[in-house]
């Protein structure tokens, strides 16, 4: 019920999804649509959630210390693993890159993705400050372009497509850390 | 006049924005309004080409055949000519990346980008015979990546704040070039 609700959301924007809309969507009558569907905002809500809920293991997983790995380590998994957040949940996270602010959950939503990017960006600060990430970027602007790249993918990757999932991670942590990556460049060059 | 119906379209959405709209925004009464503006549909497709035609003169700059010029250089350029159009332009270039296809104006606006897109993939491919890119990223997704980049910042790009265009650009083609470029990712390194 709640893919069919983001689809839909996701097609004629969420301002503009009546709750009409989603009962002849989820096949019940428009009195009846309230005994299975609370509210609009409640399918918002677990929407938004999921895809913030995704994002927020990646971190958590990423920041985790591992004996013998760095912060390089540890940001480059986090951009791996937030490319796979973002293909398994594609359709909710879509939603969650569309949201504006327009109410208390769109609110609560946007606040929830700021810690996130200041959490992503601590991970790059740390990579910097162990020396092995290039520091003439600012580490904030650096976290934008990342997932500027990566968000990107939810507006033309199609599932079951020409790329897979483990294509665009291996395509965009090569095109990211072969650029960001002090004195690790070489493994993708030929002379 | 352009540019404050654009940035109402960029608030609002075009869908959700009326002559009476428009109207207000330009100081007009609503019978007065279709003296000064044909249509809607005039106004936005003005905006779009007024995006298309500075990424259409960013390809055509950069693909000038300029006698010691590589293949590389040109794609290089075109990257760093991009960032620069989408700051110069950036409220229009963000109308232009929400279309959708809705009517006529907005399908012409699509085909446009596609044929851009294109152009641009086919500056990645020279690039990638002449020996000078990676080649194990398909150059399609290469493209699509670059540009998911570039194009982010037009999410939170604002003008007069903490980054400046130079910076920009001096960025997004330090991270995608040193990671793209074959023996040349040194630059920034170091050991």
């Amino acid at each position: 019920m709640l893919r069919r609700a983001i689809d839909l959301f996701n097609e004629q924007g969420y301002d503009g999804t009546s709750m009409g809309d989603l009962a002849r969507e989820l096949g019940f009558s428009k009195s009846a649509i309230y005994h299975h569907v609370p509210s609009k905002t409640h399918l918002l809500s677990q929407a938004l959630d999921e895809a913030l809920d995704g994002l927020t293991e990646v971190l958590d997983e990423a920041s985790r210390e591992v004996p013998g790995a760095t912060a390089y380590d540890r940001l480059r998994r986090a951009v791996r693993l937030s490319v796979a957040v973002l293909v398994d949940h594609q359709p909710a996270v879509t939603l969650l890159l569309r949201v504006r602010g327009n109410s208390e959950v769109e609110v609560a939503a946007l606040r929830r993705r700021r810690d996130l990017d200041a959490r992503f960006a601590a991970l790059v600060r740390e990579a910097v400050e162990e020396g092995s990430l290039r520091s003439d970027v600012p580490p904030a602007l650096v976290s934008r372009l990342l997932f500027g790249m990566v968000n990107s993918l939810v507006e033309w990757h199609r599932p079951g497509g020409a790329v897979d999932a483990g294509q665009l991670s291996d395509a965009i942590t090569t095109i990211a850390f072969d650029g960001l990556a002090l004195g690790r460049g070489s493994s993708g060059h030929q002379s």
